[in-house]
């Protein structure tokens, strides 16, 4: 029997209902990148969803690739991004942002949070700078949503780091790879409306939320940059069969399917947590969406080898391990139920 | 009834046999990055084609973004690249080339393709210019196979290429978006294999020639430059599901089948050349391969309109149209004689 | 005795006066990066000479800096700049304006002059090719004067140029590293307000006009992009010392220092052009500046030997070799004569 | 009266020698580009003093050219270059590292100098990580000597660096805009050959130190990059009047001169933390080199107003200044006794 897998959430292919459509639509002839009916239609239902029948809507392949060629489209060469100590495209995208040419930031976080009173602090001390002609213009904020470690932002705490990005007249960006993850979290109060309206650009993830691969940008005003479609071929980020990422988010957005698949994930990742503090097993970190952290023994991981993979975050100087299990739109209660047998 | 579209070989999804690899193996958890058994599996069957048991296979997603990422990795910051003037890295790629701060060093070409002796004169002058470590070093040479002109290098013209690359130690790279539809060309005399011994990288398209998405990198004698792996992540180039080019390529070297659909569309462009040719419209270009390049009259042209897309390439200055027809793995014989219905 | 030496326009020194005027000041205590009273004084002086009174000035190094600083300043990420296809950018500075991320766009050119008909005829295709977006926008014209060539634009063939960059909005940037050869050539019929007007950006080249280096930017209605200073720094174009530029630069515009010693250079020059043609020796160009481009049989050269430098531009089929013979503001009627002597 | 400064180490112009020099050497013809017997003869006696006969040795004109140029032709583009939090390349230059694609990977560090420990700690952790690969990887270590704090490395500490750089087998590249006020600290028990034998890569300030400008870069063991020279000209870094850089190092390093005028600033700035000190002013640091931060109040300030300037470096909590007063080869006795007298 295969090992059972909780090392990330894109370890299957993607949800059935848009296999099912990639099936019914295959022969149908399209124009390519993302010109297509596919596209067209998907960008309308996010429109709606997101509340925002003004937006520019482009369907990007993967994260680091969006992220990368959002930020480079959006700042002056003279410009960097300011962005949690562990953001993603801090630490995790190969030095994506500065192949294009930008400073990433880094300021101390909270638990994977970026501080509306580090980022306040940090511009106020720059612009006060006499030397700041010498230094990287920070041009952007950069937040994950849900971050890193799986937390989240809530209303105020958004509303104010984009009350400072206002202040000093610079964009907030919103890397959304788990965005469903995060927005069905009980924890959460904000709706997917709520991140279109305090934000400048966000992205809402497909690859890690039911599709095969693709990302939905959203400039929630019709605030695209000029000439991003070229900025994303220019980035080798535009897809010559754009129908492949068009189907797969009008079929997500199709009767809230996205929302429906993510609160799959939620469930099941509190059922996770439940499991490890029923089983004595202590959390890294209060993560209420779809990836948790338990801090394991060796005695805790033995009777896990060869039938549940994890991965391991950080080795604790005691000994113990740092672990990360993520759930998905694709965890089913027998694989946590195994799980629990295991334990 | 939708009008029938010759406008590009990637107007429709993926071969059926894909569709249902997909379907099949939906469910089963793997690793990401290219980690899963569907990539290693697809590498072995594409060394087994290549003859190049050694070789170095990597999957990417599409074309610009494979260029891009394989040029910037085997140059120095101070190389360039060689390219015939119609190059696809010259023109149709929005600058990807020297968005990595290469520069493409364009040379004449006859009928899409770069000449092995314009290749040494350059390289003789550059090398004999007292000014050249005032110039940008010409790194490596890139050709397309099939050109963008629909047109195939010999045995003979590639193996010159190679001599003189050879000569002045540059590497050749074969950019191969439609590498099935030159090699089943019956004015083809190279193999596969031939292609992988005659250079130092090349890719098998994949994204024309029956897939989703994707382009398989190959470099035949293990040579692949070190850590590149990391420039694929960094350039945004790396799938979360690699399994998604995987299985596809996986696929299309079972049992020849990127072989089989690759010839379909040379039967049907032979059947279009013959149409054009029947009815007395002139080809722009004697192309051996998918892309046919009719001069058409505004008279031709009319009993298309609405029924039938193309291309149009070039306005003529006595007012007729260089125009496209590309056939693909997916054009039937129904296309073909709903188009001569017409014409 | 050392051989006497044509090769270049900066063989020597800096003109006296301003060795002179760094001896007076050497002591006096200034701050650093272009902010001390003589940068200040010597904008002042440009800005009267050129007729621009609202115009922002900037002291660079040399040459390629500031075409890289100036056309990166200007474009955005997805836009090229168009060269004549013999520009400095183009050929001479190992791709500076690739790293920056541009792509160059060539042109052909008429003795190394751009035609407001070809750029026009470009932009017009450009525009109207249906897959513009999948290329590099052009975004700047840059042309030379004089030219590589030692070739001048005459007022309507600027003014043919600007016309162009008008129409399609584009900027027009003037490369002035020997600016002054230019303007003080009989053959010219612009001044340096003429220049300041039909530019939306120009410099006055310092290195090859006198100075020991230094090459004064003018954004001649104030036009400079936003965070220039920023621009200049970051790519390591920002002098510590700027007082170094801007004495020099006060003292060259001080009295018409600067097309005093021009004027000098376009006498000899026309003194070697005749000397040339009064020896039978072809000229390859009519060059109105101060390089004169012999075309001379080894015969010619063979007296040469040991005792004169110049360059070799071309060696043309039938053995001769085009030259190049550059004066400037510090060639003596003693060093013509020697010459004259020899040939 | 002009206010007395002590901003910085470059209020000045040249050393007189300097000045002599350009003077008696101005109207000698010489090739451009660093190929002059000034430049032949400075790098020779470089190689000298520095004890390394096989080092290249180039000359560029400011430091943030030199550190671009430098990192980026030894460094592969998925690299990064590991800097102090405070180091220049991470704080004041503009993102130049970034623009050229690099990260700067910054580590903690004590009074601003890199700690051999954080150094190993942090490159132990990286080649342990799963996710490596996704990261930038370390490719060199960047430190100044001495630091932007003035303080300086102890050859113990400078070789616990080095060891760390061959265990991981990663270049060491030392920033010397100001080495010659580090060696001839008396608190420096390292001497030039020292610092040549301990790195892969340093340079020797000119701008700081007595010159116009001008850096001298020298790879101790003839080990320059392949085609330094066309990177140099490409990131516009290199000066085509090379004899102004020649001439003033070739005289710097004539009898001495560079650690004479260097030995001048500390005996300069010792005699400042005396005065300092007896003044009852604390100092922020405690630093052995030409830079001095005097924590002052506003009453300590008031009797400087227009009388002295300095730059204020940071504000402390109790409203205190931070400020920094440097010393250069140019400080005199007269000065220091002016601002004695007004303390």
């Amino acid at each position: 029997m295969a090992p059972l897998s909780f090392t990330c959430d894109y370890c299957e292919g993607a949800h059935p209902k848009i296999l099912q459509r990639m099936l019914e639509t295959n022969m149908i002839q399209t124009p390519g990148y993302g010109e297509d009916p596919f596209c067209a239609s998907a960008r309308e239902k996010i429109r709606q969803a997101a509340a925002c029948p003004d937006a520019d809507v482009f369907f990007l392949v993967g994260g680091t690739q969006t992220n990368a060629t959002v930020i480079d489209s959006m700042l002056r060469g003279y410009e960097g991004v300011i962005a949690a100590v562990s953001g993603h495209i801090a630490v995790h995208e190969s030095g994506a942002i500065e192949f294009g040419g930008h400073k990433v930031i880094t300021l101390p976080a909270v638990e994977g949070k970026l501080q509306a009173a580090e980022i306040e602090k940090y511009l106020k001390i720059f612009h006060a700078d006499e030397a700041k002609d010498h230094m990287v213009l920070p041009g952007m904020v950069y937040i994950s949503f849900p971050t890193e470690y799986g937390t989240i932002y809530s209303r105020s705490e958004l509303e104010a780091i984009r009350a400072v990005c206002k202040e000093y007249d610079i964009p907030l960006f919103i890397d959304g790879a788990r965005l469903g993850y995060g927005l069905q979290s009980p924890a959460c109060d904000l709706s997917l409306p709520d991140i279109a309206s305090l934000c400048d650009v966000f992205y809402i993830g497909g690859t890690k939320v039911g599709a095969f691969c693709g990302e939905a940008v959203v400039f929630p005003r019709g605030n695209a940059p000029s000439h991003f479609f070229t900025t994303v071929k220019q980035h080798g980020a535009l897809l010559a069969k754009g129908r492949l990422l068009g189907l797969q988010f009008d079929e997500l957005f199709t009767d809230g399917l996205y929302f429906e698949i993510s609160r799959n994930a939620i469930e099941k990742a509190m059922q996770l947590k439940q499991l490890f503090i029923s089983k004595g097993i202590p959390l890294y970190i209060d993560s209420p969406t779809n990836q948790q952290f338990p801090i394991m023994t060796q005695e805790d991981l033995a009777p896990l080898k060869d039938k549940v993979l994890y991965e391991v975050w950080e080795t604790l100087p005691d000994g113990r391990l740092v672990t990360r299990f993520a759930t998905s739109w694709a965890t089913s209660e027998e694989q946590i139920e195994r799980l629990a047998s295991l334990l």
